[in-house]
């Protein structure tokens, strides 16, 4: 592999550095570094590094991105969401991995990965969209890490032949095995969480579950993952995504602290409409907390964007993050904190880790978040794959 | 003054038109126009048209950016901000006049053409920042609209001399009569709305006051200052800003329904951390409800852009927004909504309306407020006045 020298950058503590880049990996940081012969040179003349980015929950198989503009008329109601959704799929002809790719490379030009993607598991469209994505992995592997879920969007056990598909989608490839609203859609608590506790134990698979249940709902859903997360020794394996409830019940502070001791971590959209786990809070009890942007432009809703310094500024407004040193927590959940929760390799500015790095114009690491200013150079694995926003060749 | 045909463009209904501007206003729009004799033509070979925007509430005088990274260490107490600012403003060289220039070409490149700003007046630098934003005002005139609100930042009942600073910025040209925090600031809810409305009435001027008080407590503030309205006959004059006890208290749809009575209206940030007032709950009670940035880049806090369709997507995310008819509502809270409150010309696009215009690459409109797709061609009284993000000449 070849020898990559990055010149003259400034490191997030504002120290001017070279970067030197060595079979993938970052072999030494610091100023007046010797170019080995044969080395590029990539003259960075002041830019900000930062190491790369990483997408904690999204649905690259649903986004209709570069399909022309989806008209939303849909209701409100979770159901009726998921409804439309399954009706919409076959109308607009809904190529999961055509668009998976698509936005898989648009997250790579802006400096993502690292992406963990759920993808829909059902009895209309069986494992396709999982076996496609965990196709589009495979084909990316080297250049973008990826994880696929997956999840019964439209219902587990109110669906016959749902949890068998899932089992397939497993055997076909795909990491992790999803969950969604045990009571909520599936009516049955105990049911749905033995059922994908069971998965994970019979596939030795991870779990990430989708909890949109309010209140004490969605603390009882909570109280009984961490009962199985502890009784199967899944410690470090298991994510609650969204957990909203943690925004909403008193007993949210007992809660954080069962989910520390039973290493759950949370996934989280920060989105400003309602109450959501807050990031301070997560990590006082010692939780841990990452973002994503969860669907992006789909027939749920049109806000998203491949752009995890975009989500950063939101996780970071929605946690009212404003000093600098706290907007440097909003960066970590799309960055090194989403890797380690995720089980992805490690993500950080430092010799020995992985030459995934991002070159932009900004003063500080909080003005990125806040300006997501265009990424001039993207290196992953330690090869340049972007220029401009742009995939180089 | 000259004569502009915009050919080919679409408008936010999807219609491909042309649209005839002379002497400032928009003459004609409909397909197939003849360009006059003279004419110019801008050929949008398909962008979206769409009319300008509007700031309801900002503070160009603060703004720091351009001037180097602020690094913020501040407290989170609402005091400790005031305070630190107060002392930074001096350290910093902060140049209220420069700094609001800067900030409204740039609102202005970014399609914004109407700007209601507020200007600190203290005991510190008197009537300073409020002339300045005066002069620039008279300065823009003819390009960018603006109202300067002589803004007691640090208290007006409690540093015994910026009664009288209010009172003689408003003499020097200041347009809108600002107030804070009666309660949570001054320690003396009557006192302070007495001076106020006492000043609104003097000038005969309208009142746009921050309450950042929280539950009961600025629900009070609501009945005191809709009292005053109702009794001084100043329907249609008065503007809460933030009214975050909109978000909080339980009698919030009977408060509705009294500020609609008394023509008061709303502006907000909608900011994710916090609950706020709703845009849906607003308009359903006939209550007029805006949006603005608030401070961007300043001692308070990092974030902010001076892009009105930034702040729309954080409102409609804020509001749940998702179907394209409901994006428009919070499209209409940066545009006529703002606009009508605030008591600027109105801002739409059709005849007869001041010919203020953006031409950007957007399918729909809601496509333009969740992506802010740079700004093609910005137009103010009927001429071009930026291009691609960047003023013209
Ligand atoms: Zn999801
Ligand atoms: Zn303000």
């Amino acid at each position: 592999m070849t020898t990559l020298l990055i010149r003259d950058c400034r490191l997030p503590d504002g120290a001017a550095a070279d970067i030197l880049v060595r079979d993938g990996r970052i072999a030494a940081i610091g100023p007046g570094l010797d170019a080995p012969a044969g080395a590029s040179v990539e003259a960075a003349r002041g830019l900000l590094a930062l190491p790369a980015f990483v997408e904690g929950h999204t649905h690259l198989d649903k986004t209709l991105w570069g399909m022309g503009w989806y008209r939303n008329e849909v209701g409100s109601r979770l159901i009726d969401r998921i409804d439309n959704e399954r009706n919409e799929r076959k109308r607009l002809g809904l190529d999961p991995r055509r668009q998976g790719e698509h936005m898989a490379r648009m997250f790579l030009a802006l400096g993502t990965t690292r992406i963990r993607t759920h993808a829909d598991v059902d009895v209309a469209v069986g494992t396709a969209h999982s076996d496609a994505l965990v196709a589009l992995r495979d084909a990316m592997r080297g250049t973008m890490d990826m994880q696929v879920v997956a999840f019964p969007q439209s219902g587990l056990l109110i669906r016959p032949g749902t949890l068998e598909l899932l089992d397939a989608a497993l055997r076909n490839g795909a990491d992790i095995v999803g969950g969604l609203d045990p009571s909520g859609i599936d009516r049955d608590p105990k049911g749905h969480l033995d059922a994908v506790f069971g998965l994970c134990t019979k596939h030795g698979k991870p779990l990430d579950i989708h909890l949109h249940e309010p209140g004490e709902l969605g603390a009882f859903a909570l109280d009984l993952i961490i009962e199985r997360t502890l009784a199967l020794g899944m410690q470090g394996k298991v994510v609650v995504s969204h957990a909203f409830c943690l925004g909403e019940v008193s007993r949210a502070p007992a809660l954080y602290e069962a989910l520390a001791e039973a290493g759950i971590a949370l996934a989280t959209t920060a989105p400003p409409s309602r109450p959501v786990p807050l990031v301070k809070a997560a990590r006082a009890s010692g939780t841990k907390i990452f973002a994503g942007n969860d669907g992006i432009r789909d027939t749920w809703g049109p806000y998203g964007k491949p752009d995890m310094l975009q989500r950063a500024m939101i996780l970071g407004m929605k946690n009212d993050l404003r000093r600098d040193d706290e907007v440097a927590l909003a960066f970590a959940t799309v960055s090194d904190w989403a890797a380690e929760a995720c089980g992805f390799e490690t993500c950080r500015l430092a010799v020995g880790e992985r030459a995934d790095l991002v070159l932009l114009d900004a003063e500080t690491l909080a003005e990125a978040v806040v300006a997501q200013p265009p990424r001039r150079v993207v290196i992953s694995h330690g090869r340049i794959v972007a220029r401009d926003g742009a995939l180089v060749a």
